[in-house]
């Protein structure tokens, strides 16, 4: 398969070009790109570093290489401009039309860097984080007052990861409970969930799966049983559709196709940004 | 402060546009943004209702609600289009180019959304989450071996998020070391550590800012003084520059922007894109 490289350079996180770049190239098939992030390139000779990078990716490839960028620094995305490459300046794309829409200069246009006030941001979102682990595969069922989400479903179909992910992105406080053998010999769901029965979402699996992902975990095991695995899934979705609890199968999903499918299934805004 | 209503609107996550649409408004001071991501629009009935929201936003606000968009159905798109409202369609200005360029056409233009294998990528994060979890807070310390990165610092500077959120962008496997009091008494860094002396990375933190952390969580704690804060801090600081340990300090950085700078500082390139 031919073979390009990309860039995503950035005098911050990266991320925005990353996303972006990633998202776009994936729209191609049949070309291999290798991609590459280099964030905080804040100074001249970590551009020039980054020049040299990059010329030395076209010339090996025999094609330009492909650069996405989110530099604010004026002359430090000149100095990125003057590598050999085919060049997507994000920001310069967009921020124009923006500026004559909304009848502003933004700070990158008068070549300043705007500075965020990270410090709330990161303390909702710590907080979230101590929220999904306190409150992890049913460890502690008193604050479930406080979550604004409980993901249920059986041993291994993903509840941790979404949690996580949704404490961290969105400062969701979600806490998670596994449905276990035990509950099941019972019919509905446990008393401590039906008591915040409009904060459940249930996620399923297919069992098939479910049996592979187990058997990493403990192998030949009857836990990791097909058969275990089929009457466990089963249990639960029969008692997801008679309680009307949301749910999502999550076989072949990303935990942030979970999560955000969740948010918007569940009718969650974000706490942070 | 004007305010001004932006959408961010996908047949997928939404992540593409709201990272990007969020990164681009924030270069803007003076106007507040009410910011609503709509995801998984993908039939014709969730586009018309997204225009009446998109309609009835720009009505309300007396100027164009602002609209980035990064959907793939052509007719979908179309309807969205059709809202009154100021659109940046990502998609739309950058894969004309990317197609020339790569002497290729995109699925994109062919109409058909490109579904991504994501099962490798979901099983390399759920590994890597667990490893986090099973090495958190200096909980396990046999795996070491395995792990990319041990993050080592006070209690409460910000080492469990940070290696979540490793874990889940990067699929990178970081386990998370507190050093104690207990520690503190002896000098260097405790032998497990000095073990794996090349994979450590240190955190830091303005002892003012930890103080008021650890005061939430034990208010009017030795923990929580400041005279203990300053001691351990300053402890743990001189124990990093003696060792030649890589440091950032988190005071004034978002997870992101730690997890980030990590991976610069120390090397690392990420497992999963």
């Amino acid at each position: 398969m031919k073979k390009r490289t990309a860039f995503f350079i950035s005098d911050g996180t990266g991320i925005t070009a990353e996303t972006l770049g990633n998202s776009l190239l994936t729209q191609f098939e049949g070309i291999h790109f290798e991609m590459i992030t280099l964030p905080y390139i804040d100074t001249l000779d970590k551009a020039q570093n980054v020049v040299e990078k990059i010329n030395s990716a076209t010339a090996q490839d025999g094609e330009l290489a492909i650069v996405f960028d989110t530099i604010v620094n004026p002359a430090i995305r000149e100095k990125v401009a003057s590598s050999q490459a085919f060049k997507i300046d994000v920001f310069e794309s967009f921020l124009k039309p923006l500026e004559h829409e909304l009848q502003l200069h933004s700070s990158y246009s008068v070549g300043k860097s705007h500075a965020i006030n990270e410090s709330s941001r990161y303390k909702e979102r710590i907080a979230s984080v101590n929220f999904a682990l306190d409150n992890d595969d049913g460890g502690r069922i008193q604050q479930y007052g406080k979550a604004d989400l409980i993901l249920v479903g059986v041993s291994r179909c993903g509840k941790t990861p979404t949690c996580l992910y949704m404490a961290l992105q969105f400062g969701i406080r979600a806490a998670n409970y596994p449905i276990t053998i035990d509950d099941l010999e019972r019919s509905g769901l446990p008393d401590v969930l039906m008591q915040h029965r409009n904060k459940l979402f249930g996620l399923t699996i297919d069992p098939f799966h479910l049996a592979a992902i187990r058997h990493e975990r403990r192998p030949n095991s009857r836990y990791a049983s097909l058969e275990q695995c089929e009457f466990e899934v089963r249990e639960v979705e029969r008692r997801f559709a008679q309680l009307g609890i949301g749910t999502i199968n999550t076989t072949h999903f990303s935990v942030e196709e979970i999560a955000t499918r969740i948010m918007a299934d569940a009718g969650l805004t974000r706490r942070i940004v």
